[in-house]
């Protein structure tokens, strides 16, 4: 499902299947830090029209990565927005051309820590700086330019995908038409900074985790990392949904075994989780990423004023939020169209009803996937890109 | 404020400066084990009336113990419910008789998995069989027997206190006149199960934890304890009462320094939280006290229906849950409520309006204190304990 590129691919190490591309300079870090070389894993999926104008770039979230869909190179699994992308599907690979690019400081053949620091031959390990949501869309930027794409149909993306699709909107509002932030808000929490606190701390609390130096060193931070992930699998998950799922349900037995056994399924099911999630994810990516989303706060860098961060915006926005998310509760995203509306903008805001908490931007939920169908194609024939086919035939 | 103990107790080791009571016998455990001998460390306030029909038990939560007022002995700070609980207040000394002792598992003195297993000469560690709130509340019983207490006026507690609160109103409802369980439930929810699994498993995965035995070798898992407290400590609070009290405020700085030190104020108050904790607790208690939280199911102990475990139930109820306390929330103190409806039971119900989340049982709420005073005055009227000072002077 893989499209043609425009540009020509660097070719990366062998263990990365995507196209990767060098940017061409610096990249200036909003930390002030100079960067470079900066290299960008991306997948795409359907064909760049003629006049290059059927983009749409996909964000991805804290543990995800550019395989939006299709099989994944080192998982058994499709990627995680496998049910929304491909031909015929909400975002149509017939019609759009899907970019998606794994973030910069993540573990998937974009620059980061555990890719090779030039000046010193070794991983950069904590020697790579600290950088942020600004950073990674700043990369992003660099790389469409790259590819001969000077602007963006729609920029969208769940969790840290809706911060970056957020910051888009804000800092390059002439080079999208429009915005989906999913499942997100324009300010990490107090809640959610010590949710990530947690996870950075149990990293660290491991002793393979080596003062960030594991690779050179041959260990890894495995434990503390499966404590990371399963501290914050709850927190995308919902009370409901947990109870439905798993209740007080004993795994495999009838009664308790009175000890510190998995006894609960949903014990194990979390210990699952986190033990799965030490094979695909690198340790010193997970507190890069999470301190890039601590530091987020589109309100703080516009004067205090949310409403600031979009003045004038020829964006259209589609806010979309869930019932039972509590990491990116509805109240964020509404602040958000509140912000929008003191500028007049276009902006449409849902609210899904449903109990599966944050992770439901990543599952099949039908009212979602029928609100982002809906926007796209209103979207789309404003600017001129046709109608699905099943549309035009019943015109 | 220590009042005098109508039994002898049992010298303690030096570190504890509560009396300790060894009950007559071994405990047969939930789990079918017999356990002995059994060491149970508590704390006295105010006096035993002449009938011994005034005494207060206090159940307390996860990682308090038996200092409910006045210095405690290992910290610096005042008892964990102080402000409730002295000569005028609250739980008036000058009338009641409150006694609160160490939970059986615990780690301020009574038989826990730091004391001495008389069969090794070792700290019991792992080999300490596990415990339920049943076990802690027969624990409970069997001291107050000894103390020559046979009728309780009043049992009370927040969290798993009220789970042991409920557990005494269950198994001995002839034994204690009233129940005010407050901020708890009647099990241990799947969303809870799950956050102290992850507190559990960052214990576990220190190295300095050897599987279980520590003390012997004399190290401190405290990374992992501090994690595990850090994890817990987030949802002791509420999202809004974070935001009020550290939102995204920089600690001690201006401006972001780029690094993983403690740049926001949540961060550094989260660290704090972790790092006092280890010194004041055993790693092994925290996995032995949150397994029997998990454990707690009244319905599931009452064939599947909560109704039967209160069945023709003499006790007066009154239930306290806090409306931002997403750790127990409202609904499962109402689901207790219907059960005691469907007896005929004496209930009262109030919600507290709070934003300060599950502690708001530990802080200083002028309505959900004057809720319990209340509710202790009535209580103690009806069973001519006779009224306060104060509103005697105003009969």
């Amino acid at each position: 499902m893989t499209g043609s590129d425009p540009a020509p691919a660097v070719t990366g190490t062998d263990e990365h299947l995507s196209p990767r591309i060098t940017l061409e300079g610096p990249l200036v870090l909003q930390s002030g830090v100079s960067l470079s070389p900066v290299t960008i894993a991306y997948q795409t999926y359907g064909a760049l029209n003629a006049d290059k104008s059927n983009t749409i770039l996909i964000c991805h979230a804290l543990t995800m990565d550019q395989y939006v869909a299709g099989p994944h190179p080192s998982t058994d699994k499709r990627g995680w927005w496998d049910a929304l992308v491909g031909p015929g599907k909400v975002i149509d690979t017939n019609r759009f051309y899907v970019v998606c690019s794994n973030v910069l400081g993540g573990c998937m053949g974009s620059t980061g820590p555990k890719e090779i620091n030039p000046e010193t031959g070794q991983p950069y390990g904590l020697q790579f700086p600290v950088i942020t949501i600004r950073d990674m869309v700043q990369a992003q930027a660099r790389l469409l330019e790259q590819l001969g794409i000077d602007k963006v149909f729609c920029v969208t993306g769940g969790s840290m995908g809706a911060m970056q699709a957020l910051e888009w909107a804000h800092r390059f509002p002439d080079r999208i038409t429009a915005a989906v932030p999913i499942a997100g808000s324009y300010r990490h929490s107090a809640q959610n900074i010590a949710f990530h606190e947690v996870g950075r701390q149990a990293i660290i609390a491991d002793p393979e985790w080596r003062q960030g130096n594991y690779l050179e060193e041959g260990t890894t931070p495995h434990r503390g990392l499966a404590v990371a992930r399963m501290a914050a699998h709850i927190t995308y998950l919902s009370e409901p949904s947990l109870h439905r799922k798993f209740g007080r349900k004993l795994q495999d037995r009838d009664s308790p075994t009175y000890g510190f056994d998995a006894d609960f399924q949903v014990e194990s099911y979390l210990r699952h989780q986190g033990y799965t999630f030490v094979d695909r994810f690198d340790a010193n990516s997970y507190l890069y990423i999470t301190r890039a989303m601590d530091y987020f706060d589109l309100a703080e860098e516009s004067s205090g004023q949310l409403a600031n961060a979009f003045k004038d915006s020829p964006v259209r926005f589609c806010l979309i939020s869930f019932t039972s998310d509590w990491l990116f509760p509805t109240a964020e995203s509404r602040e958000i169209v509140h912000a929008l509306n003191a500028n007049a903008a276009k902006v449409s805001f849902v609210e899904i009803e449903t109990d599966k908490g944050h992770d439901a931007f990543l599952l099949d939920e039908p009212e979602f996937h029928g609100t982002l169908r809906g926007f796209i194609e209103g979207a789309a024939t404003s600017v001129g890109l046709g109608s699905a086919n099943k549309e035009t035939s019943s015109d």
